[in-house]
């Protein structure tokens, strides 16, 4: 970066605010030193400070790539020596949280957790919820369109949004924070930037809707005879449970044995069935969501859906459980390769995909190990498939397996995580050529330079 | 229109399919004869013909305006002598109904009463619901964004749609077909199409997201001491019944009154209270949704928010409940003129919003009838302004007071009903210049030549 660059920049955001050399140290998995390397990193305080930032390097023809927790999956936000890291951490005020209007107006470089604990000062809630809350950051849920465990109730990030603060490449600031429900005037234009994994611009503001948090929750665990009983149990417990089912996870045996036992939990349910589900209910004070959930196992058992069932009598059991969901990354550590996927489908189709997928892996040698579980409500599967080649080409061959039923199955490869550096290849496995050239012509009027997170999700 | 473009036309949906003359006489309410003037419509018959009219129609830049039921609200499907008329109504299929997936895969001539119907027939729901639903089409729908009673738990039209099909203005059919909850690879390009008013494409068919069909439902009125009771009643009614309030509808007193004497209804409560609001709380076959509900009204009662309620006991108690909400035709004939208007504000500020509107009402001479009610829980009020002299001059000033405190108190003058040709010099109430200009880019590149439903919303 040239002497007169970097003191433009130390001019907006302070001389202290433009950091050089190693920027993150390895703090955060899947980056490293290399892929972090940048000329500069600057910190704006402000969206006036982002918006004068952008304006100069979009002048100056710097690739600009924006930072918020970090946490994402699929390297979207590696850097190159040349490029200026925009670091959100500074902008992380939250502005108000509005019981009468159920609102929260804050900065994008709040964390989630910090957004939901605010939230539960006023008994509301904020819907989304990832296991990396607590350095994810709101810019980053919207730029990620992030989904979590109770989508299946509440949406996804985009459902949530009310209202965005947008500075686009050019240095302009877009102000969409209306904050309303319902506003029919014209197209939606913060739709264009939900999801678009800072490709467009840079969230800097955000209104959240939110909802009440629920007064009583109740869990339990469920074994299936196989992954046919999956769908008609979650059909079941709709009907039953209506707007009070909040969360159905789907778990393989192997995954719910092997999670038990790296956590040192004893599994609540023995190992020895072909599926397990976790349900959850969530209710107001007056609703006795224990008896409601036990009674739609108990009429789940009669009716030959589910084989076994407990449900948690404490936080402490409900915390073992959700730990046996949530807690992967020890699997990852079994085999010297684990591949990781997160795909979604038709509900209807998961049993054929799995058929296939699970045909396929049995015929490389040695085995990999496969596992997976996840938001089935949601038509989202999470895989894992361990192997004792760590080799490229193993790599190649088992994302062939995973991703190349999907473009029949009518699939996705990318659910919840994007496309990011990572995934740029599987953008044709779920997008047609139609929506990849409509995608480029929108990006090419908002950064026609291309200097916005380049190189990411369009390539 | 020439004999050589008629000829092309007929050529491709047949010569039974391409009508002239007197389109649609006057069934319409807001359209007239003058207003769905056109060269010529044509009722294609599958997303094949639709693509080689457009195809045809783009490149002998002949205007085009797509029709579904023609019961928008804002004249978002008025012709011109010369446009070509694209209407749906023989894409009127419903592919499949798939109770796994719980989606509705349809084309988008289909009716919204017709795709309530096939859900219900697998216990399923199209949540979204508006008085039109007879005619309305679920490609209207999309293209408008229809909200309607249940908003405040299912959303709005955009947040069922699963995937669209849509056929830009050169003729390229682009496919969003996922039917997809979940898929984060690259920007979610259906988005844009939803809401646009048929001005960046004909939208050929739909997935839509269905929910389950509540078994039991309650209703009740209640009546408070003022407006002010009202946003902590809708707090208090959401922390009570959680998921299960699906409805909460705010009546004032006037409205209230005349609506049930205009539909020979005996007011359920003495219309003699400040305001009103209708309940309604849905739940499954285990949910005992009438206690819930008269539990929640006792404490309301208990801590001061209402004075009085009742609950349906019946099916006709019901109806004649909602029937007081919905009738407001009748109000439209008892002054010389009546206007009617949808806008949204923040719940915050319905207050100060009302109290302005009243009391620069109440400076005309003679004072015009004013009726406020609608969807409170989503920010949204439906006003009507009854006056004794209907000159255009007397429309604007109304307006004028209806309109002019949106801008300041972060509100929109559309709601639920669009911009059309009619509200689109409202659009710069609700969005900055930086949108309307954002706007104009995307136009511009699906529709370089500002053929498709020319001059509606961005004029």
């Amino acid at each position: 970066m040239s002497a007169p660059d970097v003191a433009a920049l130390e001019a907006i955001v302070g001389a202290g605010n433009v950091l050089q050399g190693d920027l993150y140290g390895l703090r955060n998995p899947g980056y490293t030193r290399e892929n972090l390397a940048a000329g500069l990193l600057v910190r704006p305080g402000n969206t006036a400070e982002v918006s004068a930032l952008l304006r100069y390097l979009y002048r100056a023809g710097i690739p600009i790539v924006p930072h918020g927790g970090l946490t994402g999956l699929v390297l979207g936000a590696v850097s190159k020596p040349g490029d200026v890291i925009v670091n959100l951490e500074r902008m992380n005020r939250i502005e108000r949280v509005d019981p009468v209007d159920r609102v929260l107006v804050a900065e994008a470089g709040v964390t989630l957790e910090t957004a939901q604990r605010a939230s539960e000062e006023h008994h509301l809630m904020v819907p989304v919820d990832i296991a990396a809350r607590g350095s994810a950051t709101l810019g980053g849920n919207v730029a990620t369109n992030a989904g979590g465990q109770r989508v299946m109730r509440y949406g996804m990030t985009r459902d949530m949004i009310l209202g965005l603060e947008v500075v686009l490449p050019d240095g302009e600031v877009l102000c969409m924070m209306s904050g309303l429900v319902k506003n029919n005037a014209g197209y939606d234009l913060k739709q264009l930037f939900i999801g678009s994994e800072g490709t467009l611009g840079i969230v800097t503001r955000v209104v959240m809707r939110l909802h009440e948090a629920p007064a009583r929750v109740a869990t339990a665990l469920a074994a299936c005879q196989s992954f046919e009983q999956i769908p008609p149990l979650l059909r079941h417990a709709s009907q039953h449970l209506g707007g009070k089912l909040t969360s159905f996870e789907m778990l393989d045996p192997k995954y719910y044995a092997t999670t038990a036992r790296l956590s040192f939990i004893a599994a609540p349910i023995a190992p020895a069935h072909g599926s397990y589900a976790i349900l959850e209910a969530s209710g107001a004070e007056s609703d006795d969501v224990d008896a409601d959930l036990e009674a739609t196992l108990a009429t789940a058992l009669d009716e030959g859906l589910i084989l076994d069932a407990v449900t948690a009598k404490s936080e402490a059991e409900r915390q073992a459980i959700w730990t046996i969901r949530e807690n992967s990354e020890p699997i990852e550590r079994l085999t010297p390769a684990c591949w990781s996927y997160d795909i979604s489908l038709p509900l209807s189709r998961f049993a054929e995909y799995l058929a296939v997928v699970q045909s396929t892996l049995a015929s490389i040698d040695p085995e990999p190990d496969f596992y997976y579980f996840g938001h089935v409500a949601d038509g989202n599967l999470h895989l894992m498939v361990g192997s004792q080649a760590s080799d490229e080409d193993m790599h190649r061959r088992i994302e062939e397996i995973v991703y190349t039923p999907l473009k029949t199955l009518g699939g996705s490869a990318s659910a919840e995580h994007g496309i990011g550096l990572e995934r740029r290849h599987l953008l044709n496995v779920c997008r047609s050529e139609g929506e990849i050239a409509l995608m480029r012509r929108v990006k090419s009027i908002l950064d026609p330079k291309g200097l916005m997170n380049a190189g990411k999700v369009l390539g």
